[in-house]
């Protein structure tokens, strides 16, 4: 007797598109033939790992066989200490990408609904998608999250609401008051996540420390990550705030080795490596202005970002933007995939890579 | 309003108990006010990381800031030449841990009925628990699996079998004959799972290549790690081979960046340090001799194992013993949480880590 294993499978799984991930940049070069290529694809630090996270690294060579700290003990310690929460409202993951399915694990089945915005981060749909719940994607207005959409979005079988600020891939943030005003009408049988992966890039208060929040809303988780100011991605390591008490759930169906040795030292070390991120909001602003330029030069619409990107809007369908970009050396994001098939996503990479992609840009719209 | 967020968490979690990790060697020492403390409790590869891994981590720091190949396409590669499989048959997990979850979240659903032996691995009824699953546990056979109980057990609403060969925290182990059999008498819409984190210190043919049987059986799936005789539990590496179409669907539902970059490149590394993988497989054997020794010199029966491990049954409860072995700078694992409260389980360690608990427990016992 034989058997259909795709139909065996979950029915929320056998409707999950499976994750096209790019090409290493080394195998690209080797097909391609071309060299030196630069990627400003996947909002990445550019400005190379902390020296304090080399010898982090190099510290836990000694102890390399051994199993990590489960409970990741001194990292929980270290984020307590500069976000000023309890290490039992923190709860590790393998990047943030492993917290937001650990959220929706423990609360979300296949009878609820998930709301989240037009162009937000394309994890949201795929983790409530691989557990049959019923997506909700509200339009977007002007790029970014319509709160009161949102709100009007939400039925008696709404479970969760997943809110990224700033958003990606457009960008766009939200200010204190809106979004204050938007948590406190979510009923609080919805969970309100509040991804904040790009928070660091914030420097004034464009948009609010919501960890402040968690005592009095006692739905809301907040996550953060150390792969992109903290320029960890390679490594995987990003966190949830939340109550206690939610913390306590989330760590009965997280895996109880998820975080590697080597991130939780290399957390600790880039967090205590002020000098690192201070570099990287700087390399990061320059940057901003230099691709911002290159848009007015060339007379091209882009979406004000708040992140370690810019999304600009080529007039036209940018795929075949993309693909000449990509001949002269160049890795952009195209969006189309967001909804958003006339943008390309870029991502601010150091001063000589973002000028490669402004002349590579400029040539091939000349 | 407000909410109970226990309650309004999925039933599985509900149920689910709290993973209780130990505490970081270092906390303990403090702790108990000793230091040296010997670890023998977690199945670790006592010898170190192999040089080449390290020499291929520090290669990975030029790139630290980059998201991992979520493909994997060069350790998959690697994997694949050695195991004679097509890397389309290979998905790579954040540790077994992440790619026994994956299985289950494919094609188990909470009306299912997952089967697994008594004394078997935790995670096998956690990962069914947490998606609802219920949890069918059938009396073990000589603390091994009990084969022909287990076919027994098996109802219209079985899903998932799960089978670690060598099992853990028994060591004992299953034969080609009977094995084969019994895999041929499960119904093909019955997922059957063998973990064999341990195959690497089988060096004869006690125990079949059931990768072979994949052609054969397309409700196979052979699971395997990084983390045993490879030593590189700290980092997080394991894989699931499979039917290529089995592969796909789990890889709908991995986590895109679930494997860091410096787990894929000390994965290749010491796939190819092979003097490494024999040197853990000579120390474990020669260890193995010595906790056996031990075993029979204090007249204590043991279980026989195809581990890195050896299970001790102390002839009264094992808890105080445990304590006794505490204080004197060993730990050990108790076993009491898979019903035998009379065994110890002890990890093979370097020859003076293992004659510290030999001595430390001829004297308490004396």
């Amino acid at each position: 007797m034989s058997c259909d294993y795709f139909e065996l499978a979950n029915p929320g799984i056998q409707k999950l598109h499976p994750y096209l991930a790019g090409k290493p940049v080394s195998e690209l070069e080797r097909e391609l033939g071309i060299s030196n290529i630069v990627k400003l694809a996947s909002n990445e630090n550019p400005i190379g790992l902390s020296e304090q996270v080399k010898i982090a690294i190099e510290k836990e060579f000694t102890d390399g066989c051994r199993y990590p700290d489960a409970n990741g003990h001194y990292l929980k310690a270290a984020i307590s200490e500069k976000i000023d929460v309890s290490p039992n409202q923190i709860t590790l993951g393998n990047g943030s990408n492993d917290v937001l399915e650990m959220i929706a694990k423990v609360y979300v089945q296949s009878h609820h609904e998930v709301i989240f915005a037009q162009h937000a981060f394309c994890v949201y749909p795929i983790v409530a998608q691989s557990l049959g719940a019923t997506l909700v994607e509200v339009p977007a207005k002007e790029w970014g999250n319509d709160l009161p959409k949102m709100l009007e979005a939400i039925t008696d079988k709404t479970r969760m609401i997943f809110v990224a600020n700033p958003n990606n891939p457009t960008g766009t943030w939200l200010g204190e008051s809106e979004l204050k005003a938007f948590v406190r009408k979510v009923p609080k049988n919805v969970i309100v996540v509040i991804d904040e992966a790009y928070t660091e890039y914030v420097t004034d208060d464009s948009i609010p420390n919501t960890i402040e929040w968690l005592s009095e809303f006692e739905n809301l988780v907040v996550t953060r990550t150390f792969s992109k100011a903290y320029g960890l991605a390679s490594l995987r390591l990003g966190y949830a705030v939340t109550s206690e008490e939610i913390c306590g759930l989330l760590n009965r169906v997280r895996q109880p080795f998820n975080v590697n040795s080597f991130s939780l030292a290399a957390g600790i070390a880039v967090l205590n490596d002020e000098a690192y991120l201070q570099k990287a909001i700087e390399v990061n602003k320059g940057g901003m202005q230099q691709l911002i330029g290159n848009c007015e030069e060339l007379d091209l619409k882009y979406i004000p970002s708040a992140g370690n990107f810019l999304t600009v809007d080529m007039g036209q369908n940018a795929m075949p933007i993309y693909q000449k970009l990509l001949l002269k050396g160049v890795i952009v994001r195209p969006v189309a995939n967001y909804s958003m098939p006339n943008h390309l996503r870029i991502s601010i990479g150091l001063e000589f890579e973002n000028q490669k992609y402004v002349d590579s840009l400029t040539q091939i719209l000349s």
